[in-house]
């Protein structure tokens, strides 16, 4: 039994509320448990300098933790002048997942930032960015397209991510962070809604893991990513019909 | 008449929602009007290397605004690797501000850091984000207060902050956004309960002021501040027991 | 008596040195008692990124300390890789400060940048800086116009500043260092020629102020500009001829 | 037929030369095809402030490209003054996965720093330090036994990486650059002389990937690492012998 | 006699092995004993800023050392965030001494940048990087000139460098990491082919030096770099007959 | 004849202002034509950490120039938040030239920092910062002698320093900056009150230079160095008598 008496394969209750920033986009507040982010999607007539001149749009993230999300307050980022190795890792995980599912060519020459805001974290804070924050980036391509008249629809399938991973010889769905903190083994699993992988990141720092528990552990992703991604479409709405289209 | 509808002395729809964060030892979310800040509270049971040894506290502020806080992005100080001169004033303010109602002396040697997040911006953040602060400190020592017998409440008195300023002419109680952008003259005041002034800080750069014109914006931000410590009160219930006491 | 010996209504010895930079087109040392600063007006061609193309100028300004100008030596903002958030705030006040008396559009397209390094500081350094960028930048754009016809000359008021504190219960001008460390309530004023405030700022971290005291400060405040706008009017001679004119 | 003539599970001719820096304590050049990597092992008698006071030691790892390792040249990380999130990102996999083949309490408490740096690229960087990085550690470990009595030896288990791919629709084994580029699914797999998993990295920003896809890379995998491992057996020699044990 | 039976005047073993990087214009691995540098030349068909539109090229040099080069690990550059003061010193010392033999408007509207990375650091790693820099810049000229027609050949001189240093009242060429602890006065001196000076850098911090001593470690020098030149000569082969014509 | 009507071995006039800063243990303006540099020695009684427990002192030097010392103006280091290599050269070589004249056993456990702030820049700001700081920290010394019996006296020596170049031709004593821009060979020469060199840096970028026009600078900077010890030794009276004894 885990402690928040969830079954192996249970998420944890999962919310997404649209609109709550006046000024984005595009932008949700995404639950899952206790495990609260902010995603928020900016888009800009532009793309950065590597993208000039290609007649393709851009796709990136960023994620940052509020000092006290955790348990202890952390130093902030801007004040240590630097990003941690880990809030890199993340954010470009978030900006190349979200890619996976734009049609860049079909975006044009605009550039779409997602912020994903950690206002208290509670482990997953990386899976649960990527499922909030494709939902701040539909909506804000779906009010785009109520200006712009695209030839083909820019996201090609539906994205969503979770944790699953290895606790006293069991596999679990979603880790809570004291869960998280007791695996010898965890793994992200990004997949679209055509039920394929994105990303798979598999790690056993302290415990190596055989291919059977490989199987389990995507097994159980895969069910948790298909009910997440129900959770974007009643969220959309409207916004979600032409995905994919 | 203001766009908002509101009177030249009226105070923006005020919103004190405590303890909006699960680890945090005092949290609220603070609302003025579309300004919408999250202010928490962290003790540590150690103060810095130069107050060490003096049987002193600290009191500490940081803030921050999210990227899309406000209606084009910004880039993220974190990113940049650094703090705007902007944040530092801000928080050396919202600290310092704090510091002035509370004992050092009294609160023995931890460090309290008040941190001040931006959500949305719609003007008025640094002094909604001391109005805010207060409130999450006071419930951070109440807190500890049931843990710690202190022999003289380290909290001694109220504080909060409002914005005033001059447009057309006119002299107006808490500027939003738009209205901040026309002022010729802008003035944060930072007051106590006992009505006694711990900051006025008023600038002329698009026009010098006069001493009259001084004296209006004091007593507007007066009468809007008292109003304001009421609403704290009124959060605190009985962490405000003790305040001044 | 003050340990200076000075009335509490008495400026230290004030004196300003012009021409003292060969290469800078508007330079003076300024000494307030034992505070002694360089400032220099550099006059560019061209203005920064956010204000080009409107067919104004920009005046901004830079404070820097010595390491050895205080009583220990400090270590180099250079050194340390950043600047603190004190001379941020500071190189920001005088920036605002000077704007307010510059008509931007009629100086035109260029940029002069006040450079105010504190060689020796004994209190006061920031209203000593602001004192003595002005007659640095009155200098610059008295040269400038010799070469340059100005529809509307570019300076339209004097500009001086002066601080001023509470201390055992008495409010005193001008305070120095020894002054200033004991001082509970510690307050900067600028104003121009025509007795107008141009920044306010009061700060009682020690202990709050009331209306009564902010009122004598003021006052003091108001008799130390007007004798040291009169300084910078001898100073400056002919440069001083069509200021605000 | 890859450009290379490889057949889909060949690998790069591989050469691991050890001994070549007279200063560290373990060192290898290790070259698959044209990518050449030196690897040094640094062992310190002291660990890092957060593991202090625990009686177990530390593996840690540090990657860097020389500017001209790549096709055209690439601008210094020092000279930039900051590493990029690519860097952060090999040098965080390096490390975790050697730390997961190391008995740290066994190590006892010391650090042992592996320092990759590649002289020159063509694919796989990230795998080659790895493989080449753990028979490094493992010599210096070999080194330090001949002076400390181990009661257990610190390595548990050989360590050795590759990257698979899928090009055109086939699955393929350790991709050179070239190869690289034109991959649309790109996988690094780490595993342990046991056969099993230590890291599993797929990413499909360019197409995303089926189940049977994946199995196919790491059935691929799989096999290259065992013959990696056997070279790393043959370079160790006597230095091999309580791996494990 | 000296540790290694070297004569006063005799150079340790010195190799240039040419063409050791796949994709560089022009590179080397240089070993002086146990100094070992890797120097490649990057050719880049631009200028930086400050030398735009003068129909001029630019030479210019970066300088690093593996942390592990030395008997002790160094932090990296990249992790500290920034060049050491000695780093620059040498690669401003780098630039400047190939500049002196190359005829920058001959060499046209292009960039040639030297990495001198050391691999394995025993005393005059900076003269070693010189002598082996003048050779990959060569090699990349040569190379350029099998494309472009220069109207004269832009390299106007052979150069190379050695340290000489007093120890124990005896003047010695080329010393190594020993030697150099050691030393009393450290001089490095940079020579043409014609025998003339383009640097020279004399240190006495241990002990000042006399005119005669100065006189003797010059004569040293001289020696050793003519030396030096013959085998950049017989490493460059056909690469060197324009040079100087 | 020099544009300043100076002949080849004549200085420029040179003035040792002593006691300019009240809170330094020594200070000095010195002049060297128009160029200004303020020269201040700090004492603190501890040493770096690289120098603990080994009973000796330590002498550093930082150098810096104002923004507009030269003739456009620069931009701060501070302010770009790093130092150049130029100014790590220059603080690298003032430090350790002081440091051959003094007797860091003697000095005790304590850092002397001398600060050299060019305040306006004419050429040969880093050699008239030699000369200047020498003349400080002798100052700083014979205070701390007042309170410290040193049983041997730490300065052993005199110390100045001089630039000479090749212009036209011709070698010439002491450059202006306008000299220094037209010169072919610049070099700096540190020399001490016995005669003998402390440092020779000379640089041939533009045209390297024989052994005899070597000999020659040689000679002026020597002459030029006595004077100028002999100025230093009339600025000190009496805290010359114990240097050397």
């Amino acid at each position: 039994m885990r402690t928040d008496k969830r079954q192996a394969d249970e998420l944890r209750h999962a919310v997404i509320e649209p609109g709550i920033n006046k000024h984005a986009e595009g932008s949700v507040l995404i639950q899952f448990g206790d495990t609260k982010v902010i995603c928020t999607a900016s888009v800009e007539e532009r793309v950065p300098p590597f993208m000039k001149g290609q007649g393709k749009g851009w796709i990136t993230a960023e994620y940052s933790m509020l000092p006290r999300a955790t348990h202890s307050r952390n130093q902030r980022e801007a004040a240590r002048g630097k990003l941690s190795g880990r809030t890199m890792e993340i954010q470009r995980l978030i900006g190349r997942a979200l890619r996976s599912v734009v049609d860049l060519q079909a975006l044009g020459e605009r550039t779409i930032t997602l912020d994903c805001d950690v206002i208290q974290a509670d482990g997953g804070t990386r899976t649960t960015s990527i499922t909030g924050a494709f939902v701040a980036l539909a909506f804000a391509i779906h009010k785009l397209s109520q200006n712009i008249t695209f030839a083909k629809y820019p996201i090609t399938d539906f994205l969503a991510s979770v944790s699953v991973g290895v606790i006293g010889g069991k596999t679990l769905l979603d880790l809570n962070y004291e869960e998280d903190s007791k695996a010898k083994v965890d793994m992200n699993v990004v997949m679209t809604g055509q039920g394929k992988f994105v990303e798979v990141q598999g790690t056993g720092e302290e415990a190596p893991f055989s291919r059977d528990e490989l199987n389990q552990l995507l097994a159980l992703a895969e069910g948790g990513i298909s009910r997440l991604i129900e959770l974007q479409r009643q969220t959309l709405g409207a916004a979600a019909e032409r995905i994919g289209g």
